[in-house]
């Protein structure tokens, strides 16, 4: 029998039970604790049997002898002090996209997992998925542009009309359309096109200096990539990739369920087939189990670096692009 | 009977014969002379009847004394001198879009056209389709943005790589992505949204100079308009406009056929009755030949007012679009 990585988690929402049963379904993890500021809510979690200890207090959580990965799906801005506690206790650490709310954070992070001899991951699950990965290998042989969209009305936006100060929307928490949908967009883009050679974001800011809605412009040397995200409106547009020869259509960046290729010399537009799974969280849980349970295969191990390297990419175009929109944390604030 | 408006044509390609039709349709005209470089081109003309003219020498041409009113559809860069004569010939003219290379051409137009008393038309279908005003019936209360597209692969490009260097993707004939199909995106958004604030063309030059492919961003007090443009590539992108309580989706700016509408608060997407014509240029025929024959109706007269101020708008707009993209024509260059 293969041994199973001993998981803990952060956070209490769905997203954190979505990954539990992800993790439970590559069989390839164990849930040993889970960590709440609540034990009423720790103990709701589905997927939380009786060998499962619960804690209140983090410190207790992370001295549990036998976790060997912690999963953080916080709020954005407390990633950065829970992934720092968890390394120092010598766990490796899963963390939510954005994982950080800046670079600085990011760096420090990296330094410290180096130090410590253990993993980071950021669970961007869309970089796992089978249709990330179609996409990638069907893309134009020369790229002339690409627009992708992704944005979706929040009902926390009705919270904040009414006087409400819900953490998806505030500077405290590093929250904001960029954040939360644009994140996936600039994974997108930079996954598949490399890192842009300068940025730009026109973004509408909300009362709490936030961003509700904008468009993100990546450069490159031949070709620009226009991107719209936003919380405040919803938009059904697919996304595309174009090249003079042909032009990629992809249902949903977040979610890639269909990729279909128009071609400009037949006229005609093909299906390109990509798997799906039930749980989309399902190939990032198994792809770091793969890494952490492989440390010396040279080619698992080099995917681990171009994700750090990605990570890194994306956390450095954020930064410049909160920069032309004039977006500034709480967190931002500590690291100057 | 109705007396019907004496129609003679400059430009022998098939948008030509699209109006000859179109403005048959109405019954409110009646082709009279056409005019081309080559007899042998007007002659093969569809529509064209035993009781048509046919002249080779525009000077002739004008010079027909039933002419009411010249339909001009010769290469961008053209049409001015064209339409300046056929203003001193004392003709009404109609002008294919985009009518002119700048806006100093357009006053000069307006200038003349006033002092001859007589009308110039900028043949803006959609303008004058039913999906258009349908859109603008039905604009959010409260715009938060909007993407629209319009994008079509050139087989002008083809010869243009292969060595040709065919008008629509000339300086000297005033062509390009901006001017060939952005003039249809700068219409709707201006039309629906009014005069931007401040405008933005991040756009892709060709060796010609002129521009293969862009992202046009408008910019509003309250919002911003995204735009994407180009005739090196395909997209099958519906265009989109965003309310926080709805979304408005619109099958193709160039051509509305299809116009849904998304409800916030009910999660439903309803369909907007639209008309629509099989020749798409009955309605402005129409319209047209109402100004030109009720020029005493004040509100037919404001209607016409109303187009003449969108126009200079949508030509200064251009013109700033120009500047920031640093494309430049011909008939630019004679401006200065």
């Amino acid at each position: 029998m293969v041994e199973k990585l001993n998981l803990g988690t952060i956070g209490t929402s769905w997203i954190t039970e979505q990954f539990i049963h992800a993790a439970d379904e590559t069989q390839r993890y164990q849930l040993v604790s889970v960590y709440s500021r609540s034990l009423e809510k720790a103990k709701k979690m589905s997927g939380v049997g009786q060998e499962v200890s619960l804690y209140d207090d983090l410190q207790m959580f992370l001295a549990h002898e036998q976790l060997d990965v912690v999963y953080i799906a916080s709020p954005n801005s407390v990633h950065f002090a829970q992934a720092r506690q968890a390394l120092l206790a010598g766990k490796h650490i899963i963390v939510e996209k954005p994982a950080f709310s800046n670079v600085e954070e990011l760096n420090e992070i990296l330094n410290l997992a180096k130090k410590q001899n253990k993993y980071f991951f950021e669970a961007t699950r869309t970089l796992h998925e089978d249709g990330f990965n179609q996409v990638k290998k069907h893309l134009p042989t020369q790229l002339v542009g690409a627009n992708l969209t992704f944005m979706k009305y929040s009902s926390k936006y009705d919270e904040l009309k009414n006087g409400g100060s819900p953490n998806i929307f505030s500077s405290q928490y590093s929250g904001g359309a960029l954040m939360d949908l644009g994140i996936y967009l600039l994974y997108a883009a930079i996954g598949w096109f490399g890192r842009p050679t300068d940025v730009d974001y026109i973004a509408r800011k909300l009362p709490t200096g936030v961003d509700g809605i904008g468009t993100i412009l990546l450069r490159y040397p031949t070709f620009d990539v226009t991107m719209q995200v936003g919380k405040v409106a919803n938009s059904f547009l697919p996304s595309e990739i174009y090249g003079e020869e042909k032009t990629i259509i992809i249902n949903a960046i977040n979610s890639i369920s269909s990729i279909k290729e128009y071609s400009q010399a037949t006229g005609k537009t093909e299906t390109i087939a990509c798997k799906n799974n039930e749980n989309p969280m399902v190939e990032e849980a198994e792809n770091f189990a793969e890494v952490l349970t492989n440390k010396k295969n040279e080619v698992i191990q080099k995917d681990y670096q171009e994700w750090l390297k990605l990570a890194k990419e994306v956390h450095e175009t954020i930064a410049k692009l909160k920069i032309r929109a004039n977006i500034q944390f709480e967190a931002d604030q500590k690291r100057k």
